[in-house]
């Protein structure tokens, strides 16, 4: 009937393979993990027939020329699940194998066979697939292959040839060296991103360097930085993040409270990059010398934490790339350039780089090549100003770049923007995503978006890193909450998210006064200029953070987001959620009032079960943050809370309590 | 930074494209829809920043080499949507384009400014974009635009600039000739089968031609089928499939009640093909000639008839094939062939084809030379027996390679086994599906099984094709149920699904004995005998069958699956759903008593705004089965109904009631 060669594929070819997870829009970007997960595949493989299939997980590095092999399991409904370690960060690659098995096929029947005749029949069938197996075996397995065979040749006795067939060992054997010459590889090799830990579990603190002096009249500095770093490590932080070090531009410089018109004595933002004393990869003169930036690399390490830097890539109109390099940036007829925006903010003192230049490609090398020149000093974390104001494919080009040489790097996006731009820049490639946390706010709001964070598609790549407050967003929630909704975004942040900061001392000093009346700029904002901050201040969050930070490094529970469940508490005005260990063994449940000018109380429902508790078991509740501890039994528990004296609690969930059976004389 | 050359692409596509449906599998397989449907397509489509982006829908016959296109329109969250119609059945292609078009994005600009200078310089780049398109463009456009250009450049009235750059009529003119030179086109160019409406719409028959006779003595022919043809006609069925037609094997044959020793006048099972007198491809001598075939088949046609053919790749061990082509099958080394199985049945009578044959390709050749044979006899519609113990790569290159010769062929997947290879079989491109509802019979089982039918992701390429009897499958609900459960298994399928079938005349005439308790075989099952019905018993089916098959015919929202919707009914034992055509112009709502024993009631709960139905208006219900009309308001009306007279109702919805504003006067 068909007129057409049957040509490019073999049709003894019978298993087929479908749907391998994880998956990222088909394998079109990476699904991420963390050095030392056991990374789980699975697959749906089958053949026509009833024949038994095999499957093979395959994966390896992916500079490596050669897979690694890993059998798959079958689960109910044609599902297989294989799984694999990495112990080191860098791309990966995985692939599923399967085949249709006759040696397993023939076991299976032989098994059931009971007739005489019928079985000499099976054993001579069977001789023939264990001298396949032989041929592809060497050595004391390819004899023991042969001789089984030969065995299975001689014998006549039915009873005797139904043992020898089904002997287990000498199967064991056989199994290593299945015919796979008819196997079905899936065309696509998946890749996978693997991070290290940081990349999951972080806590960041931003701090303007030019406001760290002790002095209130003078330029703060990174040595400033670096006596500051003991405050930082207290509170538990192990990121610390700096804006834009690099020198300020002068030209269109903004004044306080982003005046248009700067005095002579402002500073600018430092988000307005380059000046005459140069650009991307230089430091501001008043902030030190690349030996100070040095020293402050390794302070902090020795402190626990990390330095994160900023990549703005924008200029000021003064920044040496606009007279070198004029193509990459878009010229009017009137000779000059549309200056920045990021709707609705206008950005009147730097230029947009034009990447639609015909000098796309020297521009894509200086920009990955400014990363690379900090990588160069040991910086490991860059947290990306507006990514989503540059192409994709810059990015998706970068970050690869830039990982094959530090594949232990992390990229944070700093894209407040649409939901599908946000997740593109996540497949792309960044570690980190900033999110819409700070808008979040209501028990509904907070339960649909970390529901949708950590059980939607994103969860295979889109890291959340959740921030109470940044230099641009004072949100209306602190602005009106006082100091109870200060540690009630705190405490969310802390234990809904793996990956969380803070813009200080802003927050710990409960900074909380608009520009204006529906603004969430601060007034006499930082970005624009000087401020000096009062650590010893009483009313300082410092000794909480502390101890929130302290929680979340003891609790592992706490340092992944995959876990995360909601329980039902009938008071809207109050939340609960739980983080577990895989086994188990670590069980954090949150409880917070919302509200942060009322006391409220409610019935938490737990769901014992998923947490590994017997229904008739009391179990203790032992709060983190007061050190109280609580006797509950059964799912429904009462809690209430006073904002004015503790908003929230932060449970550990303690399944061993001492009873009379713990005692020696019970047993 | 980088030491990689950059190449490959273009780095100035600055949008992308995510997410593009329909697809299946990433557009591994095809979407399924029928000609003169209105195909719609939606993606995902956005750039960095916030330029504006032009969407173009890309479409073309398979066999074509340039593309249509139609421009997309942008929905909500970066979504974009178009659509184009197909009039014929064949293989189609769709992706998608995108780009940032800097016209768009120039006149959105310009609308927004207000200072004089601004808009000066303004102007002069909108002139240039607009000289460009005056490039891409020819004749009179080109002029026009090339005009339009030379005014911007030459005015310098701030108000008269601002409208001349505002222009609709010439932006009009722009937008036909955007840039396209950085378009991102979606590397996938998805395929789309386009079917003829009876893939979608059909009503199955089953009958066996040896059981057609009128005299109870003689075996059936081809003529006693066309003979019975006004029956099944006036019983509105547009298909009628007959099993296979070919010469049955001798040996090994099987004997009355799978009998595995037949006696001398037992005819045996006509899925054991071939005999001495032929194959495949030859006829049974008793049913007839090629004459008689072809008679039938225009006979058939003139009564809107088609005729299925039902084709099942398997031999008996008498099969011309078996000495022409011993390749074909896997022999033992006692010179024997393991007869086939499809677990738990066991077919001794037939052998099955070794497709890992040295010589599949020309078995391939071979077997869809014989669908090839039937369809050169005007054949278009084939019944594919257990095509799940054939390979998926055999059954994909076929139906691809018949379908381009006969784009109008139709391919029923009889493969009642795991979900997942249910679901390749339809993917890879069965156009009608069997399916578990003969199994499905409680309120839950069927809102669940036609919730996943018709809202999972089998929508796009899985069209159900349901059945309440076939000769494997007398159910225990018809075995125990009585004729009301045979009314009600009638009406659901027929309501349910727009493609359904019944196996005849057992099921008109409410056979109901199985072979043994507890067995689904029929007794005395046409599999294995000849059996004589009386078709002029009282108690037949036909009538209602007829009435409810009329309901079909002339009521499109029972014609497709998609708008299928459960409601609640708050009695278990109810079931209640709706169907409904896209402009909501018809509309069916079916009410059925699951229980053929008692009398049920309950309150039905519709909701009317799906329905277009105003919550105060009333409106009538209109039972097609027993023609009596209801007056209902509101969401929520009584039902009861009695399984000994009328076990469902059928209801046409009727939205325009006739008030006393109906009246010219009122107006």
């Amino acid at each position: 009937m068909a007129e057409s060669e049957i040509t490019g594929f073999d049709g003894r070819v019978r298993a087929v393979i479908e749907n391998i997870s994880p998956s990222v829009d088909g394998g079109r970007f990476a699904a991420k993990r963390i050095a030392g997960d056991k990374i789980i595949v699975e697959a749906d493989c089958f053949a026509d027939g009833h024949e038994i299939l095999a499957c093979m997980l395959l994966w390896r590095r992916e500079s490596d020329a050669a897979w690694n092999e890993t059998p798959m399991a079958r689960l109910a409904n044609d599902r297989w699940r294989g799984s694999f370690a990495t112990e080191t960060a860098g791309p990966y690659r995985y692939t599923v194998s399967a085949w249709v098995d006759h040696f397993l096929t023939w076991r299976h029947d032989f098994a059931r066979r009971v007739e005489g005749e019928d079985i000499r029949v099976a054993a001579q069938v069977g001789a023939g697939l264990i001298e396949g197996a032989a041929q592809r075996a060497a050595g004391e397995d390819s004899v023991r292959l042969r001789e089984w065979a030969a065995r299975l040749r001689a014998l006549s006795d039915a009873g005797a040839l139904k043992a020898l067939g089904l002997d287990e060992q000498l199967a064991a054997i056989a199994e290593r060296y299945p015919d796979r010459r008819r196997a079905c590889t899936f065309p696509v090799e998946y890749p996978l991103v693997v991070d290290r830990v940081r990349a999951r579990f972080s806590t960041w603190y931003e701090m303007f360097p030019r406001s760290a002096s002790p002095e209130p009249a003078r330029h703060g500095t990174l040595r400033d930085c670096e006596a500051r770093l003991p405050y930082v490590a207290k509170m538990g932080f192990d990121v610390l993040y700096l804006p834009p070090i690099h020198p300020i531009g002068r030209i269109n410089r903004k004044g306080a409270n982003n005046a248009l018109a700067a005095e002579p004595a402002d500073v600018g933002s430092p988000w307005a990059v380059g000046a005459a004393e140069g650009g991307h990869e230089a430091l501001h003169p008043e902030l030190g010398t690349m030996d100070d930036f040095r020293r402050l690399l390794a302070s902090a390490r020795a402190h626990g934490i990390e330095i994160a830097m900023d990549i703005a890539f924008q200029c000021t109109p003064d920044h040496p790339y606009v007279a070198a390099h004029p193509a990459w940036f878009r010229w009017r007829p009137d000779g000059t350039v549309q200056y920045a925006e990021n709707p609705p903010k206008k950005y009147q003192d730097i230029f947009p780089f034009e990447f639609e230049s015909e000098d796309w490609r020297e521009l894509w090398q200086e920009l990955a090549g400014v990363i690379g020149f900090w990588a160069g000093e040991g910086v490991r974390i860059f947290r990306i100003d507006n990514p989503h104001t540059k192409p994709f494919a810059f990015w998706e080009w970068a970050i690869a770049e830039l990982k094959r040489k530090y594949p232990e790097a992390i990229f944070l996006a700093e894209a407040f923007t649409r939901p599908k731009v946000m997740h593109r820049l996540a497949k792309l490639g960044f570690s980190q995503s900033y999110t819409y946390f700070a808008w979040r706010n209501t028990k509904r709001e907070l339960t649909e978006y970390f529901t949708e964070l950590t059980r939607g598609p994103g969860r295979e790549y889109f890291r959340p890193n959740v921030w109470p407050n940044t230099p641009d967003i004072l949100t209306e929630y602190l602005q009106f909450g006082g100091r109870p909704a200060f540690v009630v975004r705190l405490v969310l942040a802390a234990t809904l998210a793996a990956n969380y900061g803070l813009y200080g001392p802003a927050y710990e000093l409960l900074e909380a006064t608009p520009r204006e009346p529906g603004s969430e700029e601060y007034l006499d904002s930082e970005k624009y200029q000087i401020r000096h901050w009062d650590l010893a201040l009483p009313h300082s969050l410092s000794d909480l953070i502390a101890r929130v930070n302290r929680v979340r490094r003891e609790n592992p529970a706490l340092q992944s987001d995959r876990s995360l469940r909601f329980f039902d508490i009938d008071n809207d005005s109050m939340l609960c959620y739980g983080k577990a260990t895989e086994d188990l063994e670590n069980l954090v449940v949150t409880v917070v009032n919302l509200d942060p000018h009322h006391v409220q109380s409610g019935w938490v429902e737990l769901e014992l079960a998923s947490l590994g508790i017997d229904a008739g078991t009391p179990y203790q509740m032992h709060d983190l943050l007061s050190g109280a501890r609580f006797l509950w039994s059964g799912p429904r528990n009462f809690v209430r809370l006073d904002p004015q004296r503790a908003p929230a609690h932060v449970f550990a969930l303690r399944r061993k309590m001492r009873t009379e059976r713990s005692f020696d004389y019970f047993l």
